[in-house]
């Protein structure tokens, strides 16, 4: 099962994080923008920048992650372009052995949550016998605000064709818990209910690891949820995302592993694809090898969680 | 401001309809697909059909509602160029003076809310002073899962470019009440919460006939919920799915409307765009004729809501 791949994945490169590939245009260096903006600034343009920025960060960490996720909101921002620009990456990271998360956060009524999960997950009918994947990720982010129906059809295509959704429970961002927390009739918070929900939705998607297919997002930046949820939710998989950049360390994200260290992989997005924009590397390596900077970030990032894990026992 | 627009046009075609253009390529007739498919099928030639099919409908009914809405989840299922096929026939529509709702449900912690934001209502910033829409629509579905600060993107563009959204408060599907309808401590519903937040985030952004850019989607399937936030949100201009083949009637829907007749706009999707194919007009309309099948539904749409909301005086 496809929740077993990233959990060997993670052990095989002793590395439970996840890079994000949520690149503007205003993190390209100069000199892949002179290079393609050099006859005209446009969308197409601007997407092969990006583009080519990805690729180069991909070669620089393909052997020491396991994954790569991809905001579309990033990609979405240079339109249909940039939904291209997404999907190449995607194929690219995948060709490069990685796991690719897209975190889309896609959520609507049950015949249109099928049309998603069709698009990133599924194949889409065309005519006759002819049948093509839209978006070929591995696994998406989900909203749950909807409740099963709009949960379902993502659930059907993931057991077809072996894929894995994180659906939101906890998210990283300060009011997260203005409508999560809120406390409920019988004591629990809204995300505590989901937590439960997930839990059930995902009870016949279990691989031989222990862990469902059907994981949860849970932010790093609020460490005493994420350690009650890992108590809470055995076997449900963990995707972090809140380190670095948005404020969470590794303690805190430490709270989402098991015993065994597993359990979870943590998402950095910003500090990694823009170190070489950082105070930490910007005198280490100039604008042209923000891929070198990229790549030492990426395995300080492995270190500290690491260490983190080996401290705690 | 743009949700005055969207009234002033609901009132001068006398019709509070939006014809929702959910197309998959199983409902585009055989004689667009055997041209557009005569050398090869794949997405490319099936987002032609797709395009040629929305245009045709456009072409059909722009002088008699409105706006139209257009549900991402049909387009992506075509890769990138669905979404470009997405982009193109709301061009397509605005060139015909219709309103365009995108209906996305996007969500995100807030720097990724405000990707998505710039995206579908603002201008993506590209070099120097070069900045491009990448989509542009004038109004977009939201979820509010993620809080305030997952919101206030989409209002601080809504507010510079003069656009709107929709937040989903009660959606129409079965299971939506498995999140939304939970008791929370106070007595109210997680709906009802969101509702009073949508109201809130909303004040500012009243414009000159008494509702917010900041809407509400609400259900038509669930018609007693849909009269008291009518009443409990009478600044808050809602989106009503669930009319027609999902199963909310004319006297289910006029509960989101106000004494005057306006406040709600209706969306219908398949029963318009697939009149051809009903038994209702199949008889009347040949394959070939389907447009002018979806014209003949769209007006017993606007008639059948006009004469209910004439009815209830």
């Amino acid at each position: 099962m496809i929740i077993d791949k990233l959990i060997e994945a993670c052990v095989a490169k002793q590395n439970p994080t996840v890079v994000g590939l949520d690149t503007r245009i205003e993190y390209v260096p100069e000199h892949i923008k002179d290079f393609y903006f050099a006859d005209k600034v446009d969308m197409e343009t601007a997407c092969k920048s990006i583009l080519d920025f990805n690729c180069r960060i991909i070669d620089a960490i393909y052997d020491i992650v396991p994954a790569v996720k991809l905001q579309m909101a990033y990609y979405e921002m240079y339109g249909w372009y940039g939904v291209k620009c997404f999907n190449d990456t995607a194929h690219y990271a995948k060709e490069k052995g990685l796991m690719v998360i897209g975190d889309v956060k896609r959520n609507d009524i049950g015949a249109t949550a099928e049309a998603y999960a069709t698009a990133y997950l599924g194949k889409t009918f065309l005519y006759e016998d002819v049948a093509k994947s839209a978006f070929d990720v591995d696994f998406i982010t989900v909203n749950p605000y909807l409740g099963f129906d709009g949960i379902k059809p993502f659930l059907d295509i993931c057991k077809l064709y072996d894929k894995g959704i994180f659906i939101l429970v906890k998210t990283s961002n300060p009011s997260a818990g203005q409508i999560q927390d809120v406390i409920t009739e019988g004591g629990k918070t809204v995300y505590q209910l989901v937590a439960q929900l997930v839990k059930d939705w995902g009870q016949d998607m279990i691989g031989e690891l222990g862990y469902s297919s059907v994981g949860a997002v849970i932010g790093a930046t609020y460490p005493q949820q994420l350690l009650q949820l890992r108590q809470d939710m055995k076997q449900t998989y963990f995707l972090i995302p809140g380190y670095g950049a948005q404020g969470g360390s590794a303690k805190d994200v430490i709270n989402g592993f098991d015993q065994h260290g597993i359990g979870a992989i943590v998402n950095a997005s910003r500090s990694i694809i823009c170190a070489y924009k950082s105070t930490k590397w910007n005198k280490a390596f100039k604008p042209e090898k923000f891929y070198e900077a990229a790549r030492c970030e990426a395995i300080d990032m492995r270190n500290d969680i690491a260490t983190a894990l080996i401290m705690r026992g």
